[in-house]
C-alpha cells in the first residue's frame, strides 16, 4: 500500500544548477517516500490525506556532504596553521587512533551524527578511523539518526603512524566484515575507502579495487589536493601516469560509482578521465583555505558538465553546516574570478545545486523535489523581519549566509519526520 | 569606594601580537571595573572578596569589532552576488530608509543590540542611518543591553536617493542633538561619521570636521575599498591628492581618533598619511570577499605597526561574530600567502590581537587583560571531549572556528556581568 503525505510551503530547489525552481504556497505530494508531485491546492484524490502545514516557510532538499572525516569531528578548528601533512601528523593521526576504543568512538560518533543531522545534513559519504570496531559505531551512530550515509573504514597499510596501520590482510577481512554485516542496510551503507594512495600499497589497492568491483560497491578517496602530496604519490607509484592513474589502475577510479575530494590540481588528462569514468569530483572550500591547499577549478568543472558536489570535510574544513560550505564556494569563486579574468563567481543557485542535488546524484534520486525524487528535506526558521520583507530567493541566501542549525525545525529523510 | 572581585579560571590574551599570554588555574583580580592582576593563588588582602569560579574554562577579553552597520543588520547574507555599489542601490539604502520608523528602529536595533552582545562583542564602532530619531533608538539599545560603543548618525548630502538625504544643515542639525543628548553617556557615545566620501559635499565635510574638533568627538568612515569608487571619489574631489587627502583637508583624518574601514588599495603615501595620523585602518575580511573588493595587505600594515582592527561590516559581512571575522582574516591571509610570495600568513595569536586588543585601543585600556585594563571577558563553554584532549591554545582556536554565541556563558563589561 502507498503511504501518501502532504506538505505545505514555499518549495525551493534546483533542477539545473542554473536557477532555483520556486512553488510559492504548495502542497508537495510525498507517496512512499519520494516526491510526487507539487500543485497550487491539493489534487482532489488526496482530499483527507495528512497535511503538514508549514505556512510561509520556506522548504528546500536536505543537504548532501560529499566528504568528511567522522573521526575528526573533535578537532575541528585546531591545529588550522599548519599545512595537510604536517597537520595529519601533529593532529589527526594519533586522534583517530582512539576511535579504537569502541566507547569512546560511541560516544563521540553519536555527539557527530547528531550535530550532522542537525545541520540539516541528510545525505553523507563519511571516513571513520581504520578501526573496523571503530568504523561500526558509526554505522550504528547515523543509523540511529536516521539520515542516509555511505560510511567507509579507511584502509591504510603504509606510511601512517604504526599504531593506525594495518597489514594488508586485516585491512581487507575488517572491510568484509562491514559489507557482510551492513551491505543490505537501506540508508547506511559501506563504501570502499582507501585513505588516499600514499598510504597504501600496491597490493592494498588491488585487492580493494577487486573487492568494489566484485560486490558492486562505490569507492571514495582524495586527490590531487596539495603540491607536495602529488609529488609524493609520483615518487611512491612511478609507473603510474599520474595520481588518477594510480587509483584507475586498480578498479577505484570509476569503475563503479567513485567520489575524489579536492582535485585541485588535475592536470588535463586527469580531468579527462574523471570526466569519461563519471568520477564525482568534491570541493571542500573552507578545507581547501585552511590547509593551503590552493582552490579548485569549479567553475571550470561545471562549464565540462562533471559530476560534482561539496564537502564539509570536517576537519580540513572547520563547520559541519553545509550551508556554510555553499557560502564558502561561492566566496573562493569570488577570489578566483578577481584573480581570473573572465571566470564568472559561482551564483548562489550554482552553489545551492553543487550542495544538493549535484551532490544528490552520488545517492540517487536525492538533492531535488522533481518527480521520483526522495522526499529528503528542510524546514527553515526566519524572523518574521525578514521574511515581511523579502523574496523567497533573498530569504533561502540569508539562510545560507547567516543560518545554522537552529534555523531548521524539521528534517525529513524519504519522506520520514526524524 | 574601591569594588573588588575575583574571577577564577584559565585566562588568555594577547599583550603583543606575536603570542598568547596563558594564566591557567588563576585569580584575576578586578578593581572598580579594571583588571589589577592575575595570581596563582587569591592574594592574603582579598580573603573574603566575592569569587566567581568558572573551573577550567577559558577567559578571554571581549570582541571589539571596529566597523559595522547596525541599519543592515536585517540584510546580512542578501543580494551578496551584487559588488558595492549595485548592493547599496539595490538593497540598502531602501532598508536604511526604514529606520525613520521609530517603532521599526527600536524593534530591529534592539534584536541587533542583542545578539551583538550574545556573540562576544562588548566594543563596537556603529554606523545607524541618517535618521536622527532611528539612531536616538541604536544609541538606547545598546544602552539596555549594557556593551560599550560608539555610534554615528549617517551624514550623508547628496549621491543617494532622495528619501535617505537630508540637507547639509538638518545633517549637523541632527548630529549636534545626539552629541548632546549622548556625549556624556559612559559607555554608549557618539563619533562622527561621513558616509563615505562620495556621498558629502565638501561643505558637509567641513562642517563635520569642525565639529569634531570642537568638541574633540572621533571618525569613522571607509576608505579605498573598491576600484570604482576610487575613481569617483577622484571626480568628485579633483583638488584631493588622493581618497586619504578629501578626510584629511577636513580634520577628518586622526585630527581626533579615527577609524577608516577596508583601506585595500591605499597607496603608500596614503598608508603613510594613515600612519603619520594615527589613524585606525579596520580589516573587515567577510566583507572584502562578499562584494568582490579585494583583500586588505594585513600583513604589510601589522608589520609597519599600524593602529589596526577588525569589523565584521554588517551587512557587506554576514556573520556578526567576531571569532568569524578573526578566522575569515585568517583564512584570507592563507590565501594572500599563496598569491605572495614570503608573505607569512596570520597566526591564530595575531589575529585573534586584532579581534581583542588591536581595535580596544580606539575605545582606551580594552581587549586584553593587563593591569589597568577594563574588565571585558568572556566565558567560554566546551565539549568534555575538547577540555580533556588539548592545549588551552587548541581549545581557544577550536572555539574561535566552530563557536557561536551558545559556546559564550558569562559577558563582563567593565566589571560588571551582563
Amino acid at each position: 500500500m502507498k503511504r501518501s503525505l502532504i506538505v505545505k510551503g514555499n518549495f525551493i530547489f534546483t533542477k539545473d544548477s542554473e536557477k532555483f525552481e520556486i512553488f510559492k504556497d504548495s502542497y508537495l505530494v510525498v507517496k512512499d517516500g519520494r516526491v510526487d508531485g507539487i500543485h497550487p491546492q491539493i489534487p482532489g484524490e488526496y482530499n483527507g490525506c495528512e497535511v503538514l502545514d508549514y505556512g510561509d516557510r520556506i522548504v528546500i532538499p536536505g543537504f548532501v556532504d560529499l566528504h568528511l572525516h567522522a573521526a575528526q569531528y573533535l578537532q575541528c578548528g585546531i591545529g588550522m596553521t599548519k599545512t595537510l601533512l604536517d597537520w595529519l601528523n601533529d593532529y589527526t593521526f594519533d586522534l583517530e587512533r582512539q576511535f579504537q576504543d569502541r566507547e569512546f568512538a560511541k560516544a563521540v560518533y553519536s555527539e557527530f551524527a547528531a550535530k550532522l543531522a542537525a545541520h540539516g545534513t541528510l545525505r553523507a559519504s563519511v571516513f571513520a578511523s581504520s578501526s573496523t570496531e571503530g568504523t561500526e559505531e558509526l554505522f550504528d551512530a547515523l543509523k540511529a539518526q536516521g539520515v542516509g550515509a555511505y560510511v567507509g573504514k579507511v584502509n591504510m597499510d603504509r606510511n601512517a603512524p604504526d599504531f593506525i596501520l594495518e597489514d594488508t590482510a586485516a585491512s581487507i577481512d575488517g572491510t568484509r566484515y562491514l559489507i557482510e554485516k551492513y551491505g543490505d542496510d537501506p540508508l547506511v551503507k559501506p563504501i570502499i575507502t582507501p585513505r588516499f594512495a600514499p598510504t597504501s600499497t600496491d597490493d592494498l589497492l588491488k585487492s580493494l579495487g577487486d573487492l568494489a568491483v566484485s560486490k558492486d560497491l562505490p569507492v571514495q578517496s582524495h586527490l590531487n589536493e596539495n603540491r607536495d602530496e602529488i609529488k609524493w604519490v609520483q615518487s611512491l607509484f612511478p609507473k603510474s601516469r599520474h595520481y588518477s592513474d594510480v587509483y584507475d589502475q586498480h578498479n577505484l577510479f570509476g569503475q563503479t560509482p567513485t567520489i575524489m575530494a579536492h582535485a585541485i590540481y588535475s592536470s588535463e588528462e586527469e580531468v579527462a578521465l574523471a570526466q569519461k569514468n563519471k568520477v564525482f569530483l568534491c570541493h571542500c572550500p573552507d578545507s581547501n583555505i585552511n590547509v593551503r591547499s590552493g582552490i579548485m577549478p569549479v567553475r571550470r568543472y561545471l562549464e565540462m558538465g562533471m559530476n560534482l558536489g561539496l564537502g564539509s570535510d570536517i576537519a580540513g574544513g572547520h563547520r559541519i553546516g553545509m550551508n556554510d560550505a555553499i557560502v564558502r564556494a561561492i566566496q573562493l569563486s569570488k577570489l578566483r574570478s578577481m584573480e581570473f579574468e573572465g571566470e564568472k563567481p559561482l551564483t548562489v543557485s550554482e552553489a545551492f545545486y553543487l550542495g544538493t542535488k549535484g551532490g544528490g546524484r552520488f545517492f540517487g534520486k536525492t538533492g531535488s523535489f522533481e518527480p521520483g525524487y526522495w522526499f529528503d528535506a528542510l524546514v527553515i526558521e526566519e524572523s518574521p523581519f525578514v521574511r515581511e520583507r523579502y523574496s523567497l530567493e533573498d530569504r533561502l541566501e540569508k539562510f545560507l549566509y547567516t543560518g545554522d542549525d537552529r534555523h531548521i525545525s524539521a528534517r525529513f529523510v524519504q519522506g520520514n519526520k526524524l
